[in-house]
């Protein structure tokens, strides 16, 4: 069965306007409220002199970097705004709208990022500040609600940007609102790559001469690389993932929209999409509120309730939404008859409850959220079986660490992919064999799941906080006994609270790219209408996934998603390389450094950090953008269809599995040096070491990185879906210009490739390099 | 468009009778050419007495653990045997004639594994005396004539096999070699786990005790692990790829055979497809006999020689036989009218040449094989540029060295996964339309590239040969000086031969499984027409990529593929835990084998390694078996294409990027022992044997079993799919009897991961069960 658009006008009834203007004022207050926690924050002492002093050298590097890469980032943007401004839409209106919408898409992603970074790295002193004083409960507060500043951003400005497309262009918001997911989608990408890249290439480059090498602790001052370090946690850990939460929610809402005025039309299709996330944002508020630790109880036991508690407040809010705003029978719907697309059978109305299927659609996407919480925390938890396994390999050597890493993060891919693709099934049968109905209950979930967002960016941004505060209490010398012991709790806490976020990331990532999938099939039928009119059948056997077309797609697919993965890592070690060759150099050239009686130059490896991220973000990216264009112009839209499959299903697996391997080598680790297996400085604890230097890329650069990258490959293959179509089988269909798009990209792709590859001077040639460096 | 096949009654002409009469006598021409190499490689002597008892020793562990594999497998051959009775098909006759083929299909599967093992046995210490006596020539004309006569076996059993069930089942017989080809497969698949967990489970074993905790070399007697390194050697390399690759060619054919009647009718259809692999025995003798070195030429330059050569011809052949066999249009063809499935369009003639495409397509499979033999070297090889970085990460210690080679891994499968993509688009754009002449010139790809596994097989033989030679010659001291030079050359040799021969393997593989995926096609037409008459349109949405069901399929089949790769290489991490804690003990309870007083209990490490390389086997094999059945069963055909279509996407993938990934960590490691980057002993060799012990499980184990694990999936899904379609759509559909099959299949996987679990014991628990061993 397959969607037909049978409204062919999406309107917005007064009711609707009066339900997105609430929605809009929710949004608004969204802002203020984070605009009062980020007051609180700062209303905090910022600590001693020396505390300011390091806090400061972070907080320039990453407004430095940030800078930069913003200006980098520009130059993509803005040939990015022109490509789109190229590409058939309805009419100009909805063009010059879409293009527009981009741009803010874009900016707004950009700015989570920057606000998340900024204020992270002026509440990093206040926490450090707040343990000098034994105050715990203060200290865990601020870090929690430094997170809760983003999260508030992250939910308002994404409610804020769909609600007001929503009311300005009525039926045509999906359409412009493809614009503003893929501004949001594509900045994310850039920032997550190449902050992953600057943190994991300053901390391995850290660990691998500071730990390692010269045998000193970690965020010692006399390691050249630790500002470097600490500012990698801030544009990597808090800008990026900030940056990759607000777009998965905003292309999450995209998508919801899409499909909604596709399935239900008039009847809530704008609106539906809009109240579940209107509903997050009250929850969030509640969950950031009543986060405190009670007498003497664990900070993660009381984030962890926080999260439940909203969660299930959210539950039941959705559903009575749900029943008050939609239908409860299918007939009532302006908006859906399914026709079989494959049958040639004739239009029928779906015999489906369309209230029930959306309140349970998003209570699925909910229970999903918790679970994978859950499952996350199993595989790389301190507590949990799994990691302790990986912790006592250590006693054979790093090879079996490794080796047993990898085994718990394949097998965690696979229990998390099966719970995800068991939801989607489930999401499938609410629909009542409807294709358009199950592909928008998908995108529902993906909403539900995201009515979390505000208290998953909280507790994320918890972690590189509580990180950093730890770091500058370190490096200051001021902070010693309750206070240290007090950042120590903090930091492991932080360190749980980051590894499962990013398993929600995953999850929304999946939803919301399977949402995306469906949309890009939305567009199809409707160019495909306009192309060949209504016989139409001969279209869709390049979509079968018998057809050589489909599977060639698919392979492809997934090759892109392991090259992405191993530019990215690739990228880590040549940039590690450079560090520990820069670090190596000072500490040779300055004997003074390790009695304390030279200065490191820091601000040198923050340069090296922001140079090499920098160049190394382009390539991943290219082919992200290029990849997609150059299948679906070149192979066709059933192969691009493939494509996206196969980049979904494998994107996925290498998402969850390079994270977990990551979370469980980090965390076996601490194991180690919380004692056991003989402890710190064993061989059992180098062991550990190198396992979590190839985590490090593993959970932070290539992992992370792949959830944008998957959402921004769907909204290309969305956006030129009807220009593949047109010269396919429109009227101005012509082959050589087709191929002629598709080569172009292609070589795009192979000359951005190739650019990288001439870089792979691998990290024994740093030695020149570095002296390159040091000469410019 | 999709396959109908018109012709009801594919038979057997008396010149078609002729053909493949003519193919049984070439098959057995192999036959007895590989009796005749075999006779020449035991003519060789034996070598010193010391080596014959060394020989004498891994021969017998070898064949003491194959023994006990058959009777566990038998096991398991005769319940499938059962379970297949209870399969649907068209006639009683079809069915038993399937059961029994099935047994003859496990039975020349282990008969060649055996076989293989037993005369690498034999031949090593020959390969060793030969060198003893500076007669590097002879070395290496046994060692690649041994892996003739496996390589000969394999062609011959597999043609022979083949031949036979079309001369007595006509038109039957593509049904009856499903049984066949189920049963190369599935005996190859545990051959290959099995195997591939005994020999690195004593490799790593070894390694990590010997090299890195005792520091002595590789092969010394004083280990107690090293008899059983050699064993594995033999019944992992050897036996395990024999059995493999016979499996490839076995499904090949068959999958040709199927869609060859299906597109050719009988035009060919039965005979074309043997045709092709009986050129390939005829190049395949050639290739054997012209393999010697010129003089002082290297050994590998002259076995490239060979392939490039008996491909050549055997391309050249294949056009004439094309041009000859089949006709030059498609209106001739009595079996292949393609009816737009989903258009409902009428029954049309496809516009193509058959003979064109089909000389087209086996070209092409050859070309592949070529084109992979090269990316492949490029991508392992001492010489090649990625390899050499691996190499020089050393230098900044064992994380880089892991980090690096997994980028080149992940790199290496994108070159290699969309180069055979573009090999499938450019088969599809021959059939003109017609999926499944597309489909039928996939598998004809798949032969073309099969005329080339005599020579493959001898070149992977090669490897454990000589790499066992040296091992005899190290352990037994009698060979130095010039003799110990030639070993280590051929040692070199065959280690690039072992994994360049990966690389085709696994582009067999896809071919392969692409071709069975077309051949599940074929059935599930046949079965829907059956059980719903001609208005199947409805039956199709479900294959479509953007059907919930299909991208839930397809994300269960790809994370079926990652459970298995973590099972594999948790169980080589277990196995080779058990085998440290056996060789420390061993050390520490006779002091005198380090002074060489005493000698140590070679045969216990054996006894361990078998014992747990047969406990291991089961939950991976039973993952292929019963996943599809489940998915199949429980979600529907639809979402088992996708299954088997997320299976093939990720499983090409990863089976690359494993083998890859660890061809490059033992060349990077043979690099520094070479003399660069410090040489042996220092820092940076420490690191590259870490990153060597990773690649371990890696490249023989998880990636090899990758290539058996899809067949087997495809051809359970090809033997199933008439069941469930009758069950879902037929007279006796049942949805509580699908549900109840699916749920005994599933617990059977929940049962067999849970009892894999509980033996979970990581590597630090091993003292005390080695003490139980030791104790029992």
């Amino acid at each position: 069965m397959t969607p037909v658009r049978a409204v062919t006008e999406v309107t917005l009834s007064s009711a609707d306007t009066s339900i997105v203007v609430v929605v809009l004022c929710i949004a608004l207050v969204a802002l203020v409220m984070g605009f009062v926690y980020r007051r609180e924050v700062l209303a905090a002492s910022p600590g001693t002199e020396s505390m300011q002093e390091i806090g400061g050298a972070v907080q320039e590097g990453a407004s430095a970097y940030l800078g930069r890469q913003f200006r980098t980032l520009g130059i993509f943007a803005v040939v990015a705004f022109f490509l789109l401004m190229a590409l058939p839409a309805d009419d100009l209106g909805v063009r010059i709208g879409r293009s527009v919408a981009f741009l803010f898409g874009a900016a707004f992603s950009a700015s989570i990022g920057y606000l998340g970074m900024n204020l992270a790295t002026a509440a990093n002193m206040r926490v450090a500040e707040a343990a000098r004083h034994g105050d715990r409960d203060a200290g865990m507060r601020i870090a929690f609600r430094t997170g809760g500043t983003v999260g508030m951003a992250t939910v308002g400005l994404g409610l804020l940007g769909a609600a007001l497309v929503v009311l300005i262009y009525r039926g045509d918001a999906p359409k412009v609102l493809e614009g503003f997911g893929f501004g949001a989608a594509l900045l994310a990408m850039f920032m997550r790559v190449g902050g992953g890249i600057f943190t994991k290439a300053a901390d391995v480059g850290a660990d691998l001469v500071g730990k390692v090498e010269a045998g000193i602790p970690e965020d010692d001052p006399r390691n050249a690389a630790t500002i470097a370090d600490n500012v990698g946690d801030n544009v990597g850990d808090c800008a990026g993932m900030a940056a990759d939460l607000f777009e998965s929610y905003a292309v999450t809402l995209v998508a919801a929209l899409i499909l909604g005025t596709a399935a239900l039309g008039n009847e809530g299709g704008l609106t539906f999409p809009l109240i579940i996330p209107a509903i997050g944002v009250v929850t969030a508020i509640l969950g950031v509120y009543i986060t405190r630790a009670r007498n003497g109880e664990n900070a993660l036991r009381a984030i962890n309730r926080s999260f439940y508690i909203s969660a299930g407040v959210a539950a039941v809010a959705s559903v009575i939404a749900a029943f008050v705003v939609l239908p409860d029978d299918a007939s009532q719907l302006g908006g859906i008859t399914d026709e079989g697309l494959l049958a040639g059978g004739a239009a029928s109305v779906v015999d489906v409850n369309p209230a029930l299927g959306a309140a349970a659609a998003v209570v699925i996407g909910i229970v999903l959220a918790a679970f994978i919480l859950w499952l996350t925390g199993y595989f790389t938890g301190t507590e949990s079986k799994p990691t302790n396994d990986v912790a006592r390999t250590s006693l054979t050597g790093p090879a079996t660490v490794v080796l047993s890493g990898i085994g718990v993060g394949l097998e965690s891919a696979v229990y998390t992919a099966v719970t995800i693709a068991i939801a989607i099934f489930a999401l499938f049968t609410l629909g009542g064999g409807s294709l358009i109905l199950s592909l928008f209950f998908v995108a529902l979930a993906g909403c539900g799941l995201l009515t979390t967002v505000g208290v998953i960016v909280a507790m994320d941004t918890f972690g590189p906080v509580s990180d950093n505060a730890q770091g500058i209490a370190e490096m200051s010398g001021d902070v010693d006994g309750e206070g240290a012991q007090i950042l120590t709790e903090l930091d492991a806490v932080g360190n749980t609270t980051k590894a499962i976020t990013k398993g929600i990331a995953i999850a929304t990532a999946v939803l919301a790219a399977t949402a995306l999938f469906g949309s890009y099939l939305d567009a199809i039928v409707q160019a495909v209408r306009t192309a060949v009119g209504d016989d139409t059948g001969a279209v869709w056997d390049q979509f079968l996934v018998f057809d050589p077309r489909a599977l060639v797609g698919m392979l492809i697919g997934g090759a892109v998603v392991f090259l992405f993965s191993g530019l990215a890592i690739n990228a880590v070690t040549r940039a590690a390389g450079a560090i520990v060759f820069e670090v190596r150099r000072q500490f040779r050239e300055k004997p003074g450094i390790m009695d304390y009686t030279e200065k490191p130059e820091y601000a040198r490896v923050v340069d090296i950090c922001t140079r090499d991220s920098l160049r190394e973000l382009a390539t991943p990216g290219l082919l992200a953008v290029f990849a997609p264009i150059a299948v679906g112009f070149g192979l066709g839209v059933g192969a691009l269809a493939g494509y996206l499959a196969g980049a979904i299903v494998t994107g996925v697996l290498m998402a969850i599995f390079l994270a977990n391997s990551g979370g469980a080598w980090d965390n076996a680790k601490k194991i180690v040096e919380d004692g056991h297996y003989g402890g710190k400085g064993t061989d059992a604890h180098a062991a550990t070491v190198i396992g979590d230097t190839v985590g490090d890329p593993f959970k932070d650069t290539a992992g992370p990185a792949i959830n944008p990258l998957i959402k921004v490959m769907n909204l290309v293959a969305l956006l030129i879906a009807p220009a593949i179509i047109g010269l396919t089988y429109g009227d101005g269909a012509s082959a050589p210009i087709r191929w002629g798009i598709a080569l172009v990209a292609l070589v795009v792709i192979v000359a951005a490739v190739v650019v990288s590859k001439r870089r792979d001077i691998a990290i024994g040639d740093a030695p020149e390099r570095a002296g390159v460096l040091t000469e410019s």
